[in-house]
Order: structure tokens, then sequence, then C-alpha cells
């Protein structure tokens, strides 16, 4: 994980030069918008009035244009499809011309003077003539990017230059932090689009899907920014899944490792990797929603800057899915490297283990049940040949759930409540896996028993 | 572990001779009676009491002569204190003197027509000769032996041709058992002194200290005996230990799996090794007290002889001396072998980690405090160049926790009960870990909690 790298750039190098620099002297804001916030003109005009209102949102990242209804197509799938019809050898002609609509018809919502034929001609051709799939598919944000500065009165800037990959696809964090912070000095306002950057060879280069936010906090720590604002649709982080916890409350404060532990939540609202670039740099990320700016969203801090956590629990992420191979073995405690050799099984058919929990004479080895799928056999078989276990059974149908909290080092009592509410509700416990981090506490519960224990764990924190 | 191979041993080729023996036709019990129940002429008349009453009670298997009082010097110890001055090349008359008349104080006691002069004689030369370490400890048993097989008018059985060991001293499971199934089936009522067997050298080897546990299990086993009854000085094993818990009350049931996960408790009720040749036959354990041979005592069976659990939990037992390693990095989840790396960079250092307890970002290792010692720097350093880490630390002062139980599967809420009763009393939990066997709980707490958490749940369980 590349990203990572930047967030651990030693400090000093940077700090030195940035000291002097614009950007130290006032206090600037990254806002990235998503595509939900960016879908139509009157979206736009939001985001002006979000932007406008304060003067230190100084640099803006676009995603492209999401839907605008539930049947409706985001700008990106549809950008996929002109690549995919391209090297088909097809007629992309009826397709791109759905795309150039959708930017049309927003610049004349907007009623800017601005025309983009000659920007739809390039695309086209380029996608016709081997520009990539990345290429196509990082147009959406290009796009917008052009009718937001423009919209806004903002400098446009394309970050290809700037935002480096390696040969090998991977993000080149420390080339690409010092050519953006040389290019980013030069203006005061600047509309800079997410998602993508470019490869030596000069050919356009995607982050993963959600890529936006991975742009916004790599210019958030170009600029050194007070603050990563990533404005969405909806009110922050919410507790718990509202799939399953009717109406969950919002988290007010979360930090970045609390993010981490309940990363099963994969809830979509923030890109996973695009924390790191900020973390250690210890710039916050604030989740708003644009359509209602003035609701406090929710703040994602580092460990030192977190305020005394208000709740015990922060938040309960869970997820089913998880099979459990249950090892015994007679005096296992003695054999050194028992448990390593275990792993090296799984390992070696390329699946990673979630959880290893493990009495006397007893392991169990805890694996998403999608990953292992045919290798199933090969798994067990690996473990049997490798530590001739006396018995060992596979069963799937676990649910793990995540009960994670800053709170809970000083509110002792905390796994007392997480199994009364289980046990109130009749659940049985399956697997409970609690580290000297003391940040979180997992437990396995059969499939069956998944929402009811979710709901019985979050009522006995929010009631 | 080769004991474990004697249990594994295909049991079609055992029974298809055993059937047709003396064994099978009525129910054979094999008695083994510890140091402490054999050190003066009393406890030779209580065992012979205990055994004459019960002609099922065909072999017996004696330790050596334990303590008579708390200053009381053990046999065992005294004779490896002659192996020591005999290799020092100093004078052993003394001490073996004292050896001679614990002997001779019994016999006379006894009013028994038995002369060893001859055998003191034989044995004094051996160890000043160079029979070996475990010759001149394994005499103690030898001569208890002899002493206890007159009394009770049995034969007396030298092991050192029938149980054996292989030339790297581990013991031959397969062999001993043909050899001493041709052997015992010679005799109705035999005495065969525990704790010793010998090389294919014909040196003498003995198991490790208390090993006259793994003799009467090997014997049980070769007699496919019904019951294999192992008496001591205590009415068997105890929910708790005493030195912590104020009277626990006595297991009256417990599993060999029970058993295992409690071997924190490493009471020495029982040495370790010993239900191993039993445990797959099917042949249970009783542990009774030669001084209330009335007591039940414990029974220890397999799990598909085992009744129903009468209480949820059937013992506690901790341990403190951990040590937690704490492991934090970023998206070190997606990092395929990134546990199985952490425990390589352990077991290099020829440690065994106990558990693994592990979140997304974070990872704690587990360890003995006493087994890292001066290992602790090393083993740091492998782990941080292997997996490198964002933060590693390692903190003393764990204590482990064992909350066993079969019953626990059945009676949901355990683990609440567990946490309700650590959390009223004030203790925070640092670790938990559970595994699908759903046979126990393991919690760690500091060690400055140890005894209040001991206590707390003990007595939520047993009010």
């Amino acid at each position: 994980m590349n990203l990572r790298e930047l967030a651990n750039m030693k400090e000093e190098t940077l700090m030195a030069d940035k000291n002097k620099s614009p950007f130290s002297e006032d206090s600037v804001i990254v806002a990235k918008f998503g595509g939900s916030s960016l879908s139509n003109g009157e979206h736009f005009r939001r985001v002006k009035e979000i932007v406008s209102r304060d003067p230190r949102i100084r640099f803006v990242i676009p995603s492209a244009p999401g839907k605008r209804f539930d049947d409706d197509e985001k700008v990106t799938d549809m950008l996929y499809e002109c690549y995919s019809a391209s090297s088909a050898g097809e007629s992309i002609d009826e397709l791109f011309s759905t795309v150039t609509s959708r930017y049309d018809s927003i610049i004349e919502d907007l009623g800017i003077d601005l025309d983009l034929t000659e920007e739809y001609t390039h695309i086209r051709w380029a996608i016709m003539h081997h520009a990539g799939r990345d290429y196509a598919a990082s147009r959406g944000e290009y796009l917008n990017g052009i009718i937001l500065a423009s919209f806004l009165g903002f400098d446009f800037i394309d970050p290809a230059p700037y935002i480096k990959f390696a040969d090998d696809g991977v993000f080149e964090p420390e080339i690409t932090d010092s050519l953006l912070y040389a290019e980013l000095k030069k203006h005061e306002y600047a509309v800079i689009p997410g998602f993508y950057g470019s490869m030596p060879n000069g050919t356009i280069k995607t982050f993963s899907r959600g890529g936006s936010d991975i742009t916004g906090s790599i210019v958030a720590r170009a600029v050194m920014a007070s603050v990563y604002e990533n404005w969405t649709d909806v009110d922050g982080f919410l507790m718990a899944d509202p799939r399953i916890i009717d109406n969950p409350r919002t988290i007010s404060t979360i930090t970045y490792k609390e993010l981490r532990e309940l990363s099963y939540m994969g809830a979509g609202v923030l890109h996973e990797e695009s924390i790191f670039p900020v973390r250690t740099a210890g710039i916050p990320i604030v989740i708003k929603n644009t359509n209602h700016p003035d609701a406090k969203g929710t703040l994602i801090v580092s460990d030192i800057n977190a305020p005394e956590a208000a709740t015990v629990i922060t938040g309960i992420a869970g997820k089913k899915g998880f099979s459990v191979i249950s090892i015994e073995k007679a005096m296992m405690n003695t054999e050194t490297g028992f448990g390593r050799r275990v792993l090296e099984a799984i390992e070696k058919e390329d699946v990673n283990f979630e959880h290893l929990p493990s009495g006397i004479d007893t392991m169990s080895v805890i694996l998403s049940t999608d990953e292992i799928a045919e290798k199933r056999d090969r798994i067990l078989n690996r473990i049997c040949s490798t530590v001739e276990p006396d018995t060992i059974t596979i069963e799937d149908g676990l649910a793990l759930i995540a009960v994670v909290g800053r709170g809970m080092v000083k509110a002792k009592g905390t796994a007392s409540r997480v199994f009364k509410a289980t046990a109130e509700a009749n659940i049985n416990i399956k697997m409970i896996d609690q580290g000297s981090s003391e940040l979180n506490i997992i437990i396995g519960v059969d499939e069956s028993d998944f929402i009811t224990a979710m709901n019985a764990i979050y009522r006995e924190f929010e009631k």
C-alpha cells in the first residue's frame, strides 16, 4: 500500500519548504465533491453556495456526475462502456453523445458561456485511438472539472502532470507531493479533477473506483490544508449500517484508527485509501452533506487531536460470509510453529485470515467464505499435511461484528454490556477476539443471529 | 509428542489380539499410587485396604516414597543427590544410607519378611559405576515396588524390559504396548514400578518428573482397563487453584479436552502427558484420595462418555507472567502473510505464542514473559524488519484466565456472566479470545487484577 508511504514521509523535509509557502500563512481548505453532489445544475449551484461562503476553500476536487435519479447511469459507467465498445471495434457515437449531453445540459442549466465541443471531439477521437480504459474513465472528472471551474470562476488544473504513478502502476507519493505543491502555490483558487494522474509514459492512470477521495486527500496534504472537506450526500458516518439498524445516530467525531477498525462497514462513504495521505499529516477530514450543508457532519481526526469520546462506542460494523476452520490437536501448544504453519498453509492458497482464536489444544481460523470458495479442500488438505491435526472441521455461516470505540479503554465494563445485550437477545457467541488495543471487541455469531445481535448491541449503547 | 501416537494407534490392530485376551473377560482396574500415598507404613496399609476391597484392581503402579512431613525429603530427590555426588567423585555412603533407611523403616513398620540388603548393594554400586542419572532416580520406584508387591502379595514386574524408549529418548508407544501386554497377561496380580523404562542399549530411562502417572496410563491401555485409578492426596481436581480461590468445589466429571484447556492450572495433580495413552482408548481416569478413599474423586472421560455437564463452568485456571506485543500497521489486513510473518519472527527465536488476537489494523501477540526473557529485543527487531509496522510496543504484566466448560455451548450467556462479574469487580479486560470450540473463554487482565478477577468469575458461577 503505497499511499501509506506518503503518510510516513518525514515531516521535516515537507515542512521545511512549506513553512515558507503561501499556504502556511492562512488556513486553506480542500473540498472534494462527490458524484451525487455534482449530477445536475441544481447540485452545481449548491456547491457554488458552499464554496462561496467560505473563502478558505481554495481547492475543489470534483467527481464525475453521478446519478440524477435511481435508474440513471453514472457518467463514469458510460465512459467505461464507450471504452469497451471502442475496444470491440464498435461505434461509440451514440453512447458518447449520451455523455456529452449530460454535460451540455448542466452547462445550459447553469447558463455559463462554455463550449466543450472541441474537448468532446478530442476525447472521442482519443477513446477510439488507444488512449486506454483509464483515460476514458477519467474524462468524467476532467469535463466536470472544466465546467465547475468555469462556474466557480476558479482556475482549472489538469492533475495529469502532477499526480504520478510508477511504471508498475503504484502511486508515487513523494514526487506527487512536490510537483503538486509547486503547481498549486501558483493558484489562489483552483478546481482539480479527482480520480486520475499519469504514468511515466504520459498515459492516464486512475485510482480505483471512488478514487476522487484520494485526489482530495493528496491535494490537502500538498497544501497542508487545515481541513479536508469531503462533501457527499449523507450527513456523515453513521454508528451502524442503516439497512440493519433503524435510524442510527451520526458519528460526530471518529479517529482514523476507529474508522479502519470499522472498515467492515464498507459503507462507501469514503474511499478506504483516502485517509492515508492526510492521516499522519494531522489534517482532519470532515464528511459533509451537500444537501444539508449546515449539518455538523463527521469529523475524522488522529488520536492526538481526538476529543474525549462522548460515547463508549463510536460505531458497530458487521459482515456475514465468514467460515471457521476448527483444528484440534493434543499438545499443539507445545509444537513450536504450529500456528505459523497453519497460516502458511492458508497463505499458499493466497487467502488472508481474519482471526485466529486459540485455546490450549484448539485453534480456529476465521476466513472469508467467498475468498476460500473453490480453495476450500486444498486449504484443508494443506493444513492436514502440515500440522497433522487430530480433528479438523470447517463451518460456514459465521457473521462478524466489530464493536469499536476509543471510549472503551476508560469505560470498564464494555465487554460486559456487549455480552449482556447479546445474552438477553438469546444469541450464542461463537467467537470473541479482543486485542490489547482496547479499541474494539470482535464477536462471531451465527449469520441467522446477525441482525438481532447488531440491534441488541446498538440499543445497549444507544438507548 | 509421541505419547499421542499411542493414543492414535489403530484400535483394530490392538483389539484383534486383546479381544481374545484374559483382560477382555472381566473388568480390570489399574491403580497408581503417588509418593504422598506411599511415604510410610501407615500409607502402605491404607493402600492395601484400598486394593484388597476391590479384586478388579489387578495392576498397581507405585511412585517412590514422598514426604512424610513438610520438611521431609522425597526419596527421588535424595537419589538425584546421590547421582550428583557420585558424578562429582564424592562419597554417596551417607546420602544413600538415608535412602535405604527410609525403605527399611517402611519394611519394619509393615512387619514383612523382606531383606533388601543385596538390592541396596547392587544399586549403590551401579550409581557409582555409570548406571546414569535416570537409573539412580528410578530406584525410588523400583524399591518401593518390591516392598509393595511383597506387602500386597502381588507379583513384582520390573518395567525396564517392556517400557521402551527409542535412541533419541522418545517413548515408543507401539512396541511398549505389545511387550507390556504380552507380559502382563501372564500375571493375575502385579505391582509395576512407575516412572521408568529402558533405552535400546539397556540403560534405564525415566519419563519427566511425575512420570509414574504416565506408566499407569500405559499399563491401563495395555490391559484395556475399565478404569485407571490415580490415587493421590487430594479429593480430585478442584474448580480452581485453592491458593487463589477459598475452598473451591471439587470437579466431579471433566473431559480430557476440558482438562487440557485448564492446563494453566498446572496443579500437578496429574502429569500432563499421562492422559494420552488412555484418552482415545476410551479408558476413564479417576483421581482418588488415599486419605479419603470414599470421596467420589474426579472422573476424567472422553467427550463421548461425558455426562451432560452439571454446571456451566467446569473449572477456571489462570496464570500470571505474560507479555503483549502490540503491532499496528495501516492496511495490515490486506497484506497476505502478515500474521504468518509475525509468528515466523517469534518462532525464529524458538518461542511459542499463546494467543494472537487481531483487529483490522492491529494485532497483539501474547507470549510468556519468562520464555522471551533476553530474546525480547531480538523478537521485536525481527518483527520490525519482517512486517515494518507503524508502531510496535511490548507490555508485561498480563495474566491470562481460562474459563472452561463443556456446558458453555448449551448455556447461552456464559460470556455475559464472565464479563458482568469482572465489570462489577471493576476489572479492565485487556484481551479476550474465544474460538469456535465454545469450550473456553480466555481473558487477559492486568496482573494486579488477577486474584480479584479469578474470584469474581468463580463466585459468579458458584454462588
